[in-house]
């Protein structure tokens, strides 16, 4: 089992055909998760082909997660809490001056992605939409979005499966609003292929 | 007054302060957009910042579209229609072979969009989720996506201010579901700046 610091990031390789579980220890905390194709990082998960293809804003198990090229790149194989959310972009520097009026330094999913994977050769503008792994955003018929705690509890995990080479990033999200206000690790653990 | 003929695209510039109208000339046909920094490609129209920052899933008058750098790209003035998707990627190979079960050539958005900006630099892994422009897609609270005929009549437009210089590319939409079953022209024209 790894754990992910609050309010930190990780990124790894997870082959096709391994699992990748991520389990939220204490319950209520977010981790936002980005997609690559390991042998090529121009394709990435994308949020439009996803809801798209998947014909569904709240994308849980059963569900793939659709690349830029229309490829599969991972399946949801579990869910025990069935909440999360592809709409909203990391929080970033700019979330936190534009959104919460902070000017100082604060940490960031987005910072937090993107130094995890520089060493993968990935820049900050290659960051797409991350899959938010627990976030809580709720919408009505008019749209309005709203953030709300998690309502993942202490042991709650998503099970995914790779469907091709992969480098996943993955955080414990610095966001006070989509975490009830509080900052907590993230675990996860990798699963061989059955194969 | 320019068209774009049905299932087809353009790309142009725009400078900061001159504004666009985007008109569907004979109702129930969408337009896809991108935008792009002209100054540097890298920053580009975000679907999953514009969510984020304007707190809404329909956009519409008095929202911004945002950069993936959480800059504003454009304002909209107006919108005679007000319903325009940004959850859906555009149409591509994949969509119809995937959603429509067509193997064959078939005239896409995705296709459009990245030859129209391929004179620009810009190459069809960096064309981002669109704003779907006279789109309706319903969602409903389980999430669940439907596109329906644009609500769009014929005159119907939205009027955008840019907020920096920009590429754009646009669509006259090429797939059955987003568009009534028939394909239509679109409409378009640059109106210069106030200042």
């Amino acid at each position: 089992m790894n754990t992910i610091n609050k309010q930190s990031g990780v990124a790894f390789k997870l082959k096709k055909g391994q699992k990748l579980r991520v389990i939220d220890p204490q319950g209520e905390q977010v981790s936002d998760m980005v997609l690559f194709n390991a042998n090529d990082i121009l394709e990435k998960i994308s949020s439009g082909k996803t809801l798209d293809f998947e014909e569904n804003i709240l994308i849980t198990a059963g569900n793939f997660l659709w690349s830029n090229r229309g490829n599969k790149m991972m399946e949801i194989l579990e869910d025990t809490n069935g909440r999360n959310d592809f709409l909203l972009a990391p929080c970033s520097p700019e979330t936190f001056k534009i959104m919460y009026n902070i000017d100082d330094y604060h940490p960031s999913c987005f910072e937090n992605l993107h130094t995890s994977l520089a060493p993968f050769g990935i820049k900050s503008d290659d960051i797409p939409t991350a899959f938010n792994i627990f976030m809580n955003v709720q919408f009505d018929q008019n749209g309005r979005l709203k953030v709300l705690p998690p309502l993942s509890k202490a042991g709650d995990y998503l099970l995914f499966e790779a469907q091709m080479d992969l480098i996943i990033a993955l955080t414990a999200c610095s966001a006070e609003d989509s975490n009830g206000g509080t900052f907590k690790p993230i675990h996860y653990e990798i699963l061989e292929s059955n194969l």
